[in-house]
């Protein structure tokens, strides 16, 4: 940087008779390049350039490399392991794009973090899916871009515009054309998730429904003492649905359930692949037939397993952003289920 | 809705190549359809459809029926009768296009509710004027249309822009071209509306000035003991001003006080009818002339009678929205009396 | 109030030594006066004396009639139709209560109101439930106390403390007390509860579940086509259970699939008795034997009938409430349920 | 400052065994220090030593010499000549209490600056009223302590308790005493202040009322062509009244139009002398017997005339202040007037 | 203003087709016309006309004389002696076009003032530079826009984008250009600035460095007893840098420190020349050679003396402005220096 | 947890005469269970049991095992590697305690992190420190306390109280202690921290002062070419001082050319031993004596060597902790420098 030549003289070297028109800006934190790179060549653009980087003791360094005052930004950032260092990547790639006047700011967040913590069980535990919303606003995030969330009350911790983004008619259509003719059943692996299920069946085309019940010894009450089949999945290809498969615990349970009270093929199918161990270990010997999730959260090589199908949500949430930028209606691709 | 189909394949239905030009957007609560048709026709747009209805417990739901991202959304509700619904509607119908992304939220209201508490009278009472314009605010608006309030001051209550228009000029153009050649003279119907009523008398080209003043017995200090016509309205048309007429006793009873005084005839000029239980009776008994009015708020016919003439506001606030829409100086239409 | 007198002379007439010891209020709306007086019972103290009341059209005011300067101030209001008039009577109040200097103010609301309403179903609508916790929190409201949320998310809508208490221990009560012996199940009314069914299987001693599903055709998805009850009934007295109870459709019907897929009996247990037209009719004829519910909301004789049972929940928040005051462990009543 | 000994050893020099109880901290400006002294006196404690002084380029610095944490503050500034230094004083004294964790701070405005500028009266306005509240809030105040504001709406300004003092009781008291047995009449000087008129005429026992009519040109509309006085005033007292007087202007030629008119004497009442030039000149010379004030502003000799009576506030400042640190009932103080 | 008129009619005055493209308008406060004139000419505009007057009291009122809605808004404030005043004035006008509906609105601050109050020094004392931030935000600032703040960490206390300007580069080509071939020295007054002169060390082409020491007697830390030079400045042309010039004392006893330590000769350069008393003095009496200095605050004559040499700002200043608004990259202009 | 228990009866288990008085309680995320052990140790409380871990993803929980409603919250955590992690848990556990009802949380951050992203240093940079204050403001921190900050300016970043304690006098007594007699000269590693050192010069009695000047080729501005020390170092003992110790380049290279320009002894001393990877080899191979720092964050074995010495600061925490809680006047611990 040479500090005394561009002032030297009184010459303005970027003078323009008028007011640029807006323009789309995509940038991407490190977590899932895949993901970003798809998405950029579905909108024609490309990933601004980025200084990114550690520095000895941890902190996190952003710098951007082109020009953003007056950008419409998108902030693509996948919140795969370790999470909270993608979560602070994030925030601060928006605090330096406030900073140098992007002129609305978009956080996408194709898998919402701690949506777990979206309420207190207890006494005295944080709401953290409530803290990230606030985070992100703090940071200076004018609205948020997310896909399937644990549940969609969460939209409603954000103080502003929400574009919730689902992956089931995505997800479903792989199932509708690959087990043609099929009998199936849609299975919920516990009891918070029917509705999911349900909603499941009547986009398969009304398929019949079940759940996994887990009784408790009312003396240990914490404790899961039986697992049941609720419904009706004797003969049938049961898809067992969920938003996440995190460890696999859950859902591998539940197939072996589902075969032994009479299945005759299990699939799964979920958004979001978080696949922590032993998930993979779990998924590939529990008897299911497949696994479809899609990439929302980047799966390396040692995550993945021969019965695991990966759909891409790069062209939807491409759409998405295109609509937005666009201020076009967007309501078909958002908010289809209760 | 059909979720599966749209996004089955990956082609993008409303693909655009630039952005839209920002659009005004007319959005009205249901509380005073004719006003909002009467904007609307001016500003040569329609009403946005939504759907909008009660829930059995009385719960409001809204919804827009078209895209209203980055709209410019005028937000128009007519404070009426049940009148704490109709705020709790608009507040809905704000938060409702704060979520989807509207670019700038106008809410207009053409008779402020809760004017009249605008201040402490004593200890532990609220200040439900200001309440008002924070609701507004936290629900989403970016800014208030409004007229006539009670006080000026209110203005100030909202943390952003205000346009605040006057009726005034409608009601005194109506009362010049009608009482061409009377000698008239302005009556404030209490001590606090002299100042509006000096205003008045300036803007009919410098008429008498009265009021009604409220003698108090200094033993029970909350009960007027007698009222006195203070000024000279002998022989003259009186126009006793208000900017609104709720249970119209001040103004009937300044009707009869001002023609006990030698009144040759009395007009009444305000802008909001709130006309509530038993102001017709009243106001038809009372010996008035005409009673001029505006239709800031829905006069149904059970509230009319034969001195009742009202004027429409529908081209005012047609007109400033149009100019707030277009960036245009609407001073002349604002902020005229002191 | 004699403005002259006071002040006059420079004696002080209520000079104290030290601070007062901070004091515990209770305020209370105009929705459910016998709740409020229940509560104030059990708590040992008066429900503060105030002026309420509606101005002619239809605007509240509210003055308290006692110093409320540094008190711990508890506004309850129960959110009965009209729904929109209590709501902002109790937002007046909250407002009052801050301009008065009160310490801190729990707003109580033993249902809380727009609860359905806690997500976008589809594009542009409003999330009337966040909404409702950013004006109470706009008004003045540092914590919020209410009952039995629709979804436990809406905890997370306030940014504050939220103190949730469960009426199941009240109602499971009842139920295991009056029907020692009987083979229950516990039925969800449809597949969005199925989470809540399980934990009342729990606490009722691992009784088994079930869960009527909906149907849809899928050329008319928005229409359920037929009702199917999922798990094992048969010969089993069914407890179906809900948060609340609106019109009554839904639960009524449930108590018919069940008594037709051999139930031997069922009963209905839910928090709130919102019992809007027509729920008396449809409950006290669809052939359940008993309905159990709580007088969170107020149930005047129109809407009562001889199945019907109503427990307390006065002694609940009342504890709840000594409890906060006194900055105890109060988790043993909340969050009891995941 | 000894850096290196406080904490070379372990030892503790402060140590305590309990937590304080909080205190009462009086804090002033240098704008009127005897109002300062005087109110303290009354309160039996010292005003805070600190330090304050004005940078070579006129920015202030403040640093309080003792303590402050946990306390309860008190920030009194007068709004004298030259006001925007002593607001800013202010500011930056409550922004140290802020960081220096004072637990509660009242900022005490005996006279509220930009009060006349309370409302836009024509387009491109500022509200300066409401920023000023604005700017107390946002540097830390949590509550106000004003007297007779010039309308009474600014209380709604400012998000938090306010306590509205009335000077009137003092000012009336004084008159009632020296002037027994007069026939007197209350005059507001223009059409403003007509029921703050009204209020006195009750408050000194139902006298006349009388106000100066300001007739324009309507060719010339912001110039007034006549004065006129409207209301009964031959022969008796009058006392023109008003919130403050500035350049005296109006009260002056008020009283010449009363003395014209036919008034036997003139007094004038306000509470806020402000007294810019040529107040002084204006009012010794306009035939006013006497006027009477009080010191919420300095009054320094040269703008002193021997009609001029002070009266003091300070014993009701500091009664309001202990009241306010008690937590007790200070309505009979606040609040008086509508 | 004629408030009959316009309304009477329904015609519409300035109906337009479309929306105006956003237009600059550049605003200023009295302090620094000159300052004004030259950044308007260099962009091509007129410096919007304004009434800006002080009442009698003190108070400033300001009223934009031409419509501002929608506009982007610079309003320039140089915060020179009566800061307070000025800065009051700057909030005032940032206030009016919130309340105006301008777009967009950046506070111009050539010197930011309170800069030197940038953290606690000791307990209890304000950062009024924070203070100074938050104020401008609360008035209604967007951004701001300054050059060589005391400390680039100000940067951070305001919440929302900050243009960084610095004018090194117009006094170092000056420094360069006049003293070609001298051997050169930087030189920092005090411990505090040798960061900033190694910068210009680099800046001058790799100079050597040298700074001031103040030695303290540990028996008397606030007082520094002797300066020592530490650095090489033996027979060199020294160059004393700073970011302003207050009453001159450090640096004019520095330039005499460095003659007695062999320099041959010394120049002073600082961006701000706030030139207090007795700077003038000081620095026509100390030996130096040259003073440059630039025109981000007035100087009157009685402030100038022989050596002294002023460089504009204002072709710098709108540069930025003109960069600001088109959205280009301003970079090079900005954030120059660690 | 038994739900139905404790409610079913009316009895009320906790109830209590008055209200408790408010307690200290001190909470500590899991980076450095020593020194949160230390400081409990001497404020004589223990740590409050929690339950934190981390789900199979990364994502953080935490609950706290005791009630925490009504208490004095202080919540440590050093901010070590993973950095983010340790950030995020701190913020997490605020947001549990302000949602648990604690009455004042303060965040106590022995190391601030990110605290060298204190201002852009050039376009499009974050402000992570400003940041940093905002998250912990927003998840419910009412004040901080923190340690020898980068630079005294992040104090303002956060909107409320701030404890700046400072270890100089630890480590200097130290110093002045062990080298008794001998000659010191305080040297800081480069141009940035001579403000700092000359500080240090005082405490120790007035020793010399000296710099390392890193010049630059100007054609390669963003290198250095050479370093220089500037000051006189021949003979002495000197102490290189510096905030923290990161990788350690910077010192080690200053210990170098001390060594090389006559020094006789060289000590390093700085507050924050962040020791990254190589700093142990770096400094243990240099040349340095003795490097001092203190246990602001966890120093493993293996960052240890022969030459480090490790002074305690929980001492000086546990004092400041409780002068907060006791509203005690700490000035004589904090703020001690400019």
């Amino acid at each position: 940087m040479s500090l005394a030549e561009p002032l030297a003289s009184d010459g303005v070297t970027s003078s323009r008779a008028g007011r640029p028109t807006k323009s789309l800006m995509l940038f991407a934190g490190r977590s899932h390049p895949a993901l970003a790179e798809a998405i950029a060549e579905k909108l024609n653009v490309s990933v601004t350039p980025q200084t990114a980087l550690e520095f000895a003791n941890g902190e996190i360094f952003v710098r951007f490399n082109e020009s953003v005052r007056g950008c419409d930004a998108f902030v693509l950032q996948s919140h795969d392991r370790p999470i909270n260092e993608w979560l602070m990547e994030q925030l601060i790639m928006v605090d330096a794009l406030k900073r140098a006047s992007a002129k609305r700011i978009t956080a996408v967040l194709p898998f919402y973090p701690y949506a777990r913590q979206d309420k207190k069980h207890r006494g005295r535990e944080p709401i953290s899916a409530r803290l990230v919303a606030d985070l992100l606003r703090t940071a200076g995030a004018d609205r948020l871009m997310t896909m399937d969330l644990h549940t969609a009350q969460i939209q409603g911790f954000f103080d502003g515009p929400v574009d919730h983004l689902f992956a089931m008619p995505i997800l479903a259509d792989h199932i509708r054309r690959r087990y043609v003719g099929r009998d199936l059943a849609v299975v919920s692996p516990d009891s918070g998730r029917v509705r999911l299920a349900e909603q499941w069946a009547d986009a398969l085309g009304g398929t019949s429904l079940a759940f996994i019940h887990k009784t408790r010894d009312p003396l240990r009450p914490n404790e899961a003492v039986a697992n049941r089949v609720v419904g009706d999945v004797m003969g049938r290809t049961c898809v067992v649905i969920d938003d996440m498969i995190d460890t696999g615990g859950t859902v591998a349970a539940g197939v072996r359930e589902l075969l032994a009270a009479g299945a005759s093929d299990v699939l799964i199918a979920a958004t979001h692949a978080v696949m922590s161990e032993p998930a993979r270990e779990r998924l590939s010997a529990c008897g299911v037939r497949e696994v479809i999730v899609t990439d929302t959260l980047p799966l390396s090589e040692h995550k993945r397993f021969p019965q695991l199908t990966v759909l891409s949500v790069a062209p939807l949430i491409a759409r998405a952003i295109r609509e937005v930028f666009g201020d076009g209606s967007v309501t078909s691709l958002f908010d289809g289920r209760s």
